[in-house]
């Protein structure tokens, strides 16, 4: 039988895995009813992932096949496994396509400014440096320029209100049962987790849905390993 | 043969129909190849609508059935004429919906913003008080206090990033051949357009997309009427 190995982001801990697009994928193979071994790499350990042609993860390896990036990963799932669809074809695809640029624009940005404190603590030094040196290049100013707590929960509740809405009238962001577009955004929220956080109001639609969310994964894949919160 | 009648918004013009929500339904019954009686209402004839029980455009009456709301029409196009899909199914529904949500924080009420004098200067007296009042209430504030150029034009500067990274890589936002996401958010675009605006720039990937739909619907509809921009 071939192997299916998931390369995934590390902490200093080897069972914190707090990446979003890592994430991303594990809620996918999840989906998918697929088991897979966890290979944890730090964002420093590039040779790892020699054998990819690339350096980022996530990155799977499904016996002769390796494929990397979420989305990519998302659409290979679709190709090999149909079963439950993750995209719902083309069209799907590119709609959610759409969304993570939508996204993009509060909710990853707010939790960037929240959780940057919290990820420089999680991990060991080198991968300190490599963080720093590649996210203030991205960033254009100094990560302590950009953290910033009370203008992160500000646009972090902008983010919230449109998905409040959606979950006040369905259960998941794609309807009746989960799917690609909770997977997607259910990423950032795994990350602000696992990094031992949880900067979104419980009693909420969306708290309501991670809670569901969080469920769903550590019934198929175990307990979630959080950075001790010290 | 049944009659097919859309109720759309009217200006002071009874040809230039300008409310975002209508366009996508003409542009959704572009997309079905579907011919309609155009039924013209102002904001305040309200008698016009008597019949759908409920005081809002679009209405679309087809034959015995109608139906208000735009994501409803679509929903209702879908299952009277399959092919080609609007939304791609309940998943794409729902992310269709989402992107709305998404879409509404800084595309509409940037353009509200923006196109508010316009509004007023192309309706008749009695719209132009049921306008304000119904605007000011959900507002919650005086139209001219929420009018504001400068922000508007920043708030829709931000609105286009995403759209123009997506239109970077693909001729639709559905894709390769235009769908409902380019219809929902291309409402908006021939809002503007119709009110004899194009606050966006013309040599951008939004900007040609919109010139791709503007080309789209003019084919099939004929020529699209402007207000008179004095």
């Amino acid at each position: 039988m071939d192997m299916r190995e998931l390369y995934e982001l590390r902490g200093s801990s080897p069972e914190v895995l707090f990446s979003p697009y890592c994430w991303r994928v594990r809620l996918a193979l999840a989906h998918k009813g697929l088991d897979f071994v966890s290979r944890p790499v730090r964002f420093t350990d590039k040779e790892a992932l020699a054998f990819s042609g690339q350096t980022l993860v996530p990155v799977l390896r499904d016996g002769e096949t390796t494929v990397h990036d979420s989305l990519a990963i998302f659409r290979y799932l679709d190709e090999r496994y149909p079963q439950p669809s993750l995209l719902g074809g083309a069209l799907g695809e590119s709609r959610l396509r759409l969304i993570d640029r939508l996204i993009g624009q509060d909710l990853r940005p707010a939790l960037v400014r929240l959780l940057l404190p919290r990820v420089l603590a999680s991990i060991d030094p080198p991968d300190r440096d490599y963080f720093r040196q590649t996210r203030e290049k991205s960033l254009g100013m100094s990560l302590e320029a950009f953290a910033d707590r009370d203008a992160g929960q500000a646009q972090l509740a902008r983010a919230l209100q449109p998905l409040d809405a959606m979950l006040k009238g369905q259960s998941w962001l794609d309807g009746a049962e989960p799917a690609g577009a909770d997977y997607l955004i259910g990423g950032f929220f795994f990350w602000a987790w696992t990094l031992g956080e949880q900067l979104w109001p419980g009693d909420s639609p969306t708290g309501d849905w991670f809670r569901r969310l969080l469920a769903f994964c550590e019934e198929r894949q175990g307990a979630v390993r959080r950075a001790t919160n010290d």
